[in-house]
C-alpha cells in the first residue's frame, strides 16, 4: 500500500468525525508563510485551530511572486490583516547554492530551470528580506503587522527577527 | 493583543512539550500540495504526523513555477517520492476571474501585477491541469505516484480526480 493510500484511509477516520463546513474567510484574519519542511507543523507550533488562518508554504518559506499572489488574494478577497513569516533552523535551503541546484537539475534532466532555487546562506537575513518584499509590494495592503520568526527545531520555540 | 501575539503564547505551550529535532528528510517520503484556505487542515485531513511529509500550500493549491521549485527541492535533495494534490470545494479561486482580480489590485494600488491570479472555473479541471504540469516538468523526477483530490468541505472527505 502506498503512503497516499494510507493517507486516504486516515481521511475516512477524519471525515467520520467532521463537524461540517466553515465560512470562507479565516476566523483570526491572519496569513502564515512558512517553510514546507517537516519539522514545522504550523498548526502545532502556533496552536492554530482549524480555520484560524491561511497557511502558505514553500521550500524555505520565501516570499516569491507566487507568495505575493497568495497574500494579495488572502488580504483583498478574504480579509486577512496580519502576516506571520516562519523560517526554521537546520533548513535544507542553507545547505546548497542556487548554482549547485541548477547543476543538479541539469545533470538529472538535461535542462536548466528558468527559475532559481532561492536558497539562502543566512536565516535571519532571509526573514528580513522576506518582510521587506512584503512591505515593498503594492499588492499587499495590510502591513501594520508583518512579523518574522525563526523556529528552533531543537527547542520548538519561535524567535522573532527584528 | 494581536493574533500574532496570541500565536506566540501558544508557541510557549508547544515548546514546553516539544520532543526535540527530527532528521531533515520526511519520514513518509511524500510531498503534499494544497490550497492555503482555512477549511484544509492538511494534518487532520490526511492524518499526518509531525514530520511525515513536505507541505506546500498556496492560493488554490495550484502548480505554479514556485510549486515546481519546491517539489524539485523536495525530491532531488530530500528524497520524497509521492505527490498528493488537494483542491477543495467552495474554493475562493472559483469566485473571480484573473482579469477581475487584476482590476481590484489596480484600483487599490494604481498598479497591475505582472503575474496572474491563476483562478480557475472548474476544480477537477484544475486538479487535472496541475497533475499534467507536474508530469510534464523535467525537474520533478519521481512521477509514479502523482495523485489529485478534491476535499469536500461539507463532509471532510477526499475524492480522487481521475
Amino acid at each position: 500500500m502506498s503512503v497516499t493510500d494510507e493517507y486516504l484511509q486516515n481521511n475516512e477516520t477524519y471525515a467520520a468525525g467532521f463537524a461540517g463546513p466553515l465560512p470562507l474567510p479565516p476566523a483570526r484574519k491572519t496569513a502564515v508563510v512558512a517553510c514546507m519542511e517537516r519539522p514545522l507543523n504550523v498548526y502545532g507550533v502556533l496552536g492554530l485551530q482549524e480555520g484560524d488562518s491561511h497557511v502558505i508554504r514553500n521550500a524555505g518559506g520565501i516570499v516569491a511572486d507566487d507568495t505575493i499572489r497568495s497574500l494579495a488574494i488572502s488580504q483583498h478577497l478574504l480579509g486577512t490583516e496580519e502576516i506571520v513569516l516562519i523560517h526554521h533552523t537546520d533548513c535544507g535551503m542553507l545547505t546548497f547554492s542556487d548554482e549547485q541546484f541548477a547543476g543538479i537539475l541539469e545533470q538529472a534532466s538535461g535542462e536548466r530551470p528558468n527559475w532559481t532555487a532561492n536558497s539562502f546562506p543566512d536565516l535571519e537575513g532571509d526573514v528580513r528580506d522576506s518582510i521587506k518584499r512584503i512591505i515593498d509590494s503594492p499588492f499587499v495592503k495590510n502591513k501594520s503587522s508583518v512579523r518574522g520568526f525563526v523556529f528552533d527545531v531543537a527547542t520548538g520555540k519561535l524567535h522573532e527577527v527584528s
